[in-house]
């Protein structure tokens, strides 16, 4: 169980020299996700070298341009590099007619199946699950319909305890499954093993909760409570509060405030304005109210 | 009359760590207008400092993505910046349906005017002409209806003799108007001092062709006979002239025989596909045509 995530974009609005559009690689439980896709994202990827056949879903949580405009090349080179496995597209109403407008008129053919699950509802939902991962929305508040994404690793079953089992001759390789399974084993003595005993707890599902953009919203908090790692932009410094209620976005303490009323582990900031030249300082103000919080940067890795 | 021409992007095909797809940024006669426009197009004008708000007229060749996907985010960067003046849009039909698609479905707000100017004509045509420039189409052969484009500047009228006039001392201000219409001048011995007796010529006007994405196609050479300064796409080095013809894009050789058809004075190429590690060959082969040929790369600068 272990989450890696890669900051391909963490800047807001316009793509600058140095500076990219919101876009992150999440890999989790040894599942690939991309989150945002800023103009440029294809080219972030390569030069961090994550691996475009990996990704099968990608998660758009609004349709401003700087979270959704390097979509539509993402998908049109993944027809050049002759795709055939399927790509889900997860985000608002409009995505799917916009995206196969651009394809269609750009010509760009593909063998693969593109599959959009248009997003509507704005109570939290189940929308992704398979074996290993769930997602589910976090209804976000920002000027157009958002969402925010929480990738949860599924709970593994308990192992076998090698060592306790041993002290039970009686016990043999037949009766692994059913302890596997949770059950407890009854000797020939009439004596009752617990499952407890026989085995070990998982390793703990970890989660990641990624909060882009929104404006302070605590309601939040019951989704995201106890997540391992949390992104939640910080478009604006404290002093900024008045502008970051007007254009629906966070300051670093609003981020942090959310962090810390839902316990989470470690805070990760981004989406800065253009206005800041110097991001050092969003660190600064969002540790004074949670002291695990560390800036997104590009190419930059975290790792649970 | 002078012309700066600057390499945004010159790679075909998909965006890469140090690969950015066609751009360019060309001033000529102090106009200033943008070619192309792949994804991430605007990152590098603020990389290579281009003045965003000097650019009124956006040229785009044919609608494949490597060639406009970058539109949609500058036009929306165009609106966070709060520009007012319009700006003027030249490129295949299509091109507005998809691009004021992209602007309604991320609500990119604009105070300026985006006029469209969709070409269709298969012949080559004026599309744009002020008092310093013109801008004829070039018809190209691609996979997609596609258009080159020719820059020229505006020959200006003849200058004063300043030297000459002052040998005749009849002569005054007030006829400075009829000599710089191109007359001659009666002296009241009767004597006529011809116009080119009192006047120099202009400086040359310049021309920029702009030719891409195109197969081999010789007809274009009467359109763009002795130009200054041709760009000319060469996808492909000479061994892959097949994969040339299926993809109707041109080798080396052909873009520099195209070159020395027209008779230009200096020939760019570019548009490398991504195959080639080192298109320090692509060079050499062309020259073997065409001796004044340079490879274009991101951020160089071709001043005629």
């Amino acid at each position: 169980m272990s989450i890696q995530l890669t900051i391909l974009g963490c800047h807001s609005a316009t793509p600058r020299a140095n500076a990219f559009p919101t876009s992150q690689y999440l890999e989790i439980n040894n599942s690939h996700f991309l989150i945002d896709c800023g103009e440029g994202t294809q080219r972030q990827m390569r030069k961090y070298k994550v691996g475009f056949s990996k990704i099968n879903h990608i998660f758009i949580s609004h349709l401003h341009g700087d979270h959704f405009y390097g979509l539509v090349g993402l998908l049109s080179t993944y027809g050049i590099l002759n795709r055939e496995k399927e790509l889900h597209i997860y985000g608002p109403k409009g995505i799917k007619e916009v995206t196969l407008l651009q394809l269609k008129t750009s010509q760009s053919h593909a063998k693969y199946q593109l599959i959009f699950h248009e997003l509507t509802s704005k109570e939290s939902e189940l929308i992704f699950e398979d074996d290993k991962v769930s997602v589910r929305t976090i209804p976000l508040k920002h000027r157009v319909y958002t969402n925010g994404y929480l990738f949860k690793e599924k709970e593994k079953p308990r192992k076998l305890n090698m060592l306790n089992i041993s002290g039970y001759p009686e016990i043999d390789k037949a009766d692994y499954l059913n302890i596997k399974a949770g059950k407890d084993i009854v000797l020939s003595t009439g004596k009752v093993v617990s499952n407890a005993e026989l085995t070990l707890p998982p390793k703990k599902a970890l989660s990641f909760a990624f909060c882009s953009d929104t404006c302070y919203k605590p309601d939040i908090v019951p989704i995201i409570k106890d997540t391992d790692l949390l992104y939640h932009e910080a478009t604006f410094l404290a002093e900024r509060e008045d502008l970051a209620k007007k254009t629906k976005h966070s300051t670093t303490i609003e981020a942090a405030k959310i962090a810390k009323a839902a316990n989470v582990k470690q805070l990760i900031i981004g989406h800065y304005s253009g206005r800041y030249k110097d991001i050092s300082i969003f660190k600064k103000e969002a540790e004074e109210i949670f002291e695990n919080t560390n800036l997104a940067e590009p190419g930059k890795i975290f790792n649970v």
